[in-house]
């Protein structure tokens, strides 16, 4: 099937233009300015309309296991969702267990998989290492899968120590695979958690009081180090604060191969949500935890000067029945603030709308460098000839209401209630198939594919 | 005239790709997988060479006026070998002096510009500040020139005090205009000078000792105290050390709207050379000096980071006879050293092919952001429909010997004699003209153009 | 005549242990253990009370000529209420104007500093620089005046551009010489100040805006800048904010000479107080200006770790009929916050009783430390045999509050009305003689006399 | 017996004065000018001398037990060449195996400590944690060991993970204790020294290649943060560079309570001796390792600055015999470069009268500082009425040539043979008895005494 896109405002990382753009066989082929019509092409009206590449989420859960449950969307729901906001790629996580093999644990999640609506990938979690572990890993990159992940947070469930950290860091570098980590000290939090418990501090607001910005930065430090000794690429998920972007940015003066992430909720939300009366707090609590407010023209201004590179969601939606878990002891909230569909289009109207960042920054932390850093570009995160047809016409004059009455994501809940936000995806294609129109999933079920990977391009 | 590039490797700062192009009305019209080769066009077969936009030196002097005498290339030899290095677009300085309204050395200026043979613009030096000045600045800046140029050195010539900087910053940020600057400090320098001449310190080994990097990071400093406070858009050039790019660095972390420029010459050559022995160092003055060879690597990794915004040349050509007017003293020879010909070479073949910077970031720094910061993107600066057919064809796998014998530039002498460097350009073209075929000048004189400018884009 | 004081518990800089002490001849000769009383001794009994040595104030301006008006003290009354206080030394300043001669400047600050009550010095300001200029301080150095003071701040009377300072700091370097210098950027404040003026933003609050923090760090790091190339010993004066702070311990870090004060009204005061209504943020009124709050808890960390020097008070008394001269526009308000009297006994409370400082680094920051920058160790500033019987008897468990009704300096009112401070300065000697008992002045008048210095011990 | 000591010119870490000094029962009673000679009493004649209080060495291992062999002194050994030396007070350690508790390794230690000639103390090594351990260390302090040693360095032996080393500091900081850190990363070590052992580079030069810059600055920041977050005061000994130095200043800038102490190997030794040919590197090998030559001026800059607290020496002598146990393999080498009778003497010549460091700085440094965080003081580290006599009397113009042959140290070489010092201890008493006249040993053996400390001063 052919699809024409007329007369749209092409905005990539890079370029801003009007053109007509002409895909077939799932990709781009001709992008020019009035060009003919073919007769057998579904043509879609994008005058007026900005054109950006289909955004890609670097790190989602889709259907986690924590605490002894599931997080609560499928691959089908949770990219229904991605879709109808924007996202028409996502990398999700593969986290085996400490008794459990690589391959296992993946060939586990891939059973999961079920109905994607668009592309996708995975990150391998390390979890502890060993010559098999290793030898499994080598088979995870062949088959594709080219980004580990590691804990410093969670010792006694993901965590591993700096030895064996070092280990997949020096694996990592021998395969050209880059790492993820969570940089949180896990040996600290867990003390100043049982300290907590011990003196029954057990609200939602002792949550960032148990792991406090100073410890996040600890981690992030820690990992630069072993990355500048090691050579290796490394790409620090979910900073959060200014201490931990300053241990960033002095690795990267240094000379450090080194990305760092932050989420969208950092952007727009703060410490004190955390602390709303009536366990509505619980809602709010992650790690990293939302931080001080002050963070946010911190992380914005940094996300503008490229010294952060992507924005993403750690989406883990778990529902208000989940969260009660931990009322009596914010320890045992499930993590997680759900945000699937909301990240493109609250970044679009509070980064580029807002001033905070300009539009080819927020195409490029939004989606380009994303594929970029995890070998899918230029298949995904552009529109350029030859890539993936996966698009989005933006209406940025359409205003909408984030609810959980109309999202899609499976959550009864969302912390964005109420939040106007400027644009509507008005259509989005994956490969070439138009999957929403007005906001709407209104394509085919399943025909997303698993993206094997290369080597990286950064 | 239609022109054809057929199936080259498009290149620019965040795309990678082959197709082909199709340019009509001096722009691109078309970009395409095979794209049907009109009957008209002049056809370029770019099959396995890369296709990068024409590359944009945002510092030259081409004809300067400085210690009573002029820099040797005209705006037709400038061009020329411009051209041949695969430069499409300068931007040159307007240095009107202390008793010169800035309208009336704008028109001195474009008498200078004859015969020009691609596009070019320049920056309108500030040198003193006064209702008057401002009332012509206003003027020029609707004449399409809209970026300024201070000095915090040179300071009985050019430099203004803190005060009268103020003011320029403060006007240029009410008129949306980019304020570049020398950054090293005029009254020490002058005392040091001073104090080696009395010393009969005189060899230009001692240049440097005048001007050490502590001084240039001071005026780096001290603009970027002022851009913080006034809200306004600075672009430092030819920063030249880790002190100066530490304080950019810092400024950027604060939030300051600053970019920064580095030359060339810094990247490759060091203090080293200006110590050579027979006055042949004279060869290598230029302000700021060659530093110690250790910031090399420093600017690379920042380049590479994105902590340096461009790379140019401050191309002033004096040659041997013209040096020698500072034979006795450093003090008086004439500043600069020609490379507007080999910048883009070089910087492939040291920076891309040695692996210090990846080949979307030598687009970028070596045209993309230039034309980013003032303000001619999208016209110049990218590939994309629209945009001028500035073109470079560039063959990687050809080599040539960088020699003043064989260079177009009217100069003597060449600081890189017997460098090679990877890469010809093969075909250049301006605005859909074919200037360059294999290295050499083949066009037409004066096609160039002055190029009015808007406000600018970042 | 002979001094004995029993019992007492004796704190230095480095030192804390109970005995006696014993002066002839106006200097210490013997301590001890239950020493033998001699007959004809004046015995003070200090059981249970604390003993300093007398504490030097490095930074007073008596008798202060500014803005057509004279500061209210006295050198009687200054240096009487200087010894209620518990300081036994300061150092004012001779500023010569800029047609005025610098040895005609130190004749007639001679003939001001009439009945001292205690000894005294001066720094010279160096407000312009020539072959005369310098010739004349050669012979102020002679004269026994070891330091100078120059001005990065207001431009027209006293500044200096950075050739004329880096000539008087290779000067100072070559007399071995301390500079002291105002470290805050004049060109830009002025037009700042001009920019409120034509905006009409003429109350007490907008003197802040027109010199914020940043300014006060340009000029810190141009010092340092100077004093690193030059290799000369330098001090910051009023050292205010975390943003100088952060300058001058970087330069420590690279190996510059450089010492630092701060002033008892940054410690305690904020820039809330230069904003209260009815004219009264004129009180307040200071250059550098009183900053955010959060700025004290950095400064007493600074005091504590060795990275601030000294604590002095830039006295200078201006009474409210002279505050009124800026009813209609701060920049005419007469600046200094009058403390002379109080410095000692506030950090004292809000510094080691309050467990920010320790009390040997109290003794070090308001005696010692400024009595071995200036020349005057170990006469003064310690308790050693051979040093000047500059003595304080200190009585910890007094209380006393601060009032412009009971105070001695010749001022209206006072910032710290209604203060509580803990501690009395029972008895206080100079030079062996017992100027102040109980707090009252109960000595000889025109004891004091000029100090002449050597060369520095640091 | 009385001691009289005749107009010397005391210096302390704050003063400097020519006086008598008078002695009895064990302490200073006394100091004057012409003071009565006593009938009884011992005259020594200081004219033209330097008196200092006697030097405390807060770093040593006296008879290390490491790697299954002991370090070749004893406590009489020890205590004799350090009095030659002049250090008059020692810090060793008490390093309880993992499976020891800390009483019983206390014990054995007591039984160590045989004819010891002047005082002492130690610190305790806590190696592991359990309410057994924190039980234990309840009584270790109430017995007068008010220091704690953890290890981040050594994780099979001493080292703890960052859970216990947060719970030791919490227990430190609730009983008033200092804590003191090896802060190197143990993991990363462990597996870099695999790695090189793999590869066969096991010569001595690979020594430092395990054990970069970097992993020292990783564990110091860890540390600090772990401060930060519990107040507590820690105490980072033999820091070896720049990078943990920065640790430790950004740290204190925070407000952390942190101390840091060097070594005077780091002062005057560098990492090419450690790469001496046919083993003679093995000499030097101990941990952290020599350091680049350059990081010596930094670390001389940081003890005039205050930024470092100490200077200790690390003592551990193992001999050219027990050296040979790592020939083949670097890992093998006993730790430890023996220096403490040299560290005194090296640091007047290479520090004072080098111009590094000025007197005071150096008395504070060797021996007040460390007295006072580790509550030796004012008993120990200064000249002031009521503090053991421990005096050196020291003759600043008699130069010595260190050599193994005359040193008094238990081992077999010295790598300072041949340097030459300025100064022989001319005197050294121990609370007033004479224990070195010119600079050899002529006292009582077993006099030196267990210091049982109380809380800290600082």
């Amino acid at each position: 099937m052919a699809l024409f896109i007329k007369n749209g405002e092409i905005v990539t990382a890079d370029s801003r233009y009007v053109a007509d753009i002409w895909c077939e066989n799932e990709t781009i082929t001709t992008i020019g300015k009035n060009l003919p019509i073919p007769n057998h092409a579904e043509v879609i009206d994008a005058t007026g309309k900005l054109v950006f590449p289909g955004f890609v989420d670097p790190h989602t859960h889709i259907y986690l296991h924590a605490m002894g449950t599931y997080a609560k969307d499928t691959y089908e729901t949770g990219t229904i969702a991605a879709l109808c906001g924007g996202t028409t790629t996502l990398i999700d996580f593969v986290n085996p267990g400490r008794e459990e093999g690589s391959l296992e644990a993946l060939e586990k999640w891939r059973q999961q998989t079920q109905n994607p609506c668009h592309d996708y990938t995975c990150h391998m979690t390390v979890s502890h290492f060993s010559d098999q572990v290793e030898s499994e890993l080598r088979e995870v990159v062949k088959q594709g899968i080219t980004s580990f992940k590691i804990f410093f947070a969670y010792k006694d469930i993901l965590g591993m120590n700096d030895g064996d950290i070092y280990k997949t860091l020096s694996l990592a570098k021998s395969l050209g695979v880059v790492t993820t980590a969570h940089c949180e000290n896990a040996h600290i939090i867990d003390i100043r958690q049982q300290q907590l418990v011990a003196n029954k501090q057990l609200a939602t607001k002792y949550h960032h009081e148990s792991r406090p910005p100073i410890l996040e930065a600890e981690g992030t430090h820690r990992l630069c180090v072993m990355s500048e000794l090691i050579g290796g690429e490394v790409y620090v998920v979910h900073l959060s604060c200014e201490e931990a972007l300053q241990k960033v940015l002095a690795a990267k003066m240094r000379g450090a191969n080194i990305h760092a992430e932050t989420l969208i909720q950092y952007l727009l939300l703060d410490k004190s949500h955390a602390e709303l009366p009536n366990f509505e707090g619980a809602k709010y609590i992650m790690s990293p935890p939302l931080r001080d407010k002050k963070n946010q023209k911190i992380l914005w201004n940094a996300l503008q000067q490229g010294f952060l590179a992507t924005v993403a969601t750690d989406h883990a939606p778990f529902d208000w029945k989940q969260r009660q878990m931990g009322r009596d002891n914010f320890c045992n909230i499930p993590n997680g603030i759900p945000s699937l569909e909301d990240r493109v289009r609250l970044l679009y109207t509070h980064g580029v709308q807002a001033g905070n960042i300009d539009i080819h920054r927020f195409v490029d932390v939004a989606s380009t460098r994303a594929a970029k850093i995890f070998g899918l570009f230029p298949q995904k995160g552009t529109i350029q000839v030859g890539s993936d047809a996966d698009l989005v016409v933006y209406d940025p004059n359409c205003r909408q209401t984030i609810s959980a009455k109309t999202h899609h994501m499976n959550i009864d809940y969302s912390v964005f209630e109420g939040y106007e936000v400027s644009g509507v995806c008005s259509t989005v294609t994956v490969r070439g198939n138009i999957q929403v129109r007005d906001g709407e999933f209104v394509g085919k079920k399943g025909i997303g594919k698993f993206l094997k990977r290369q080597q990286r391009i950064c």
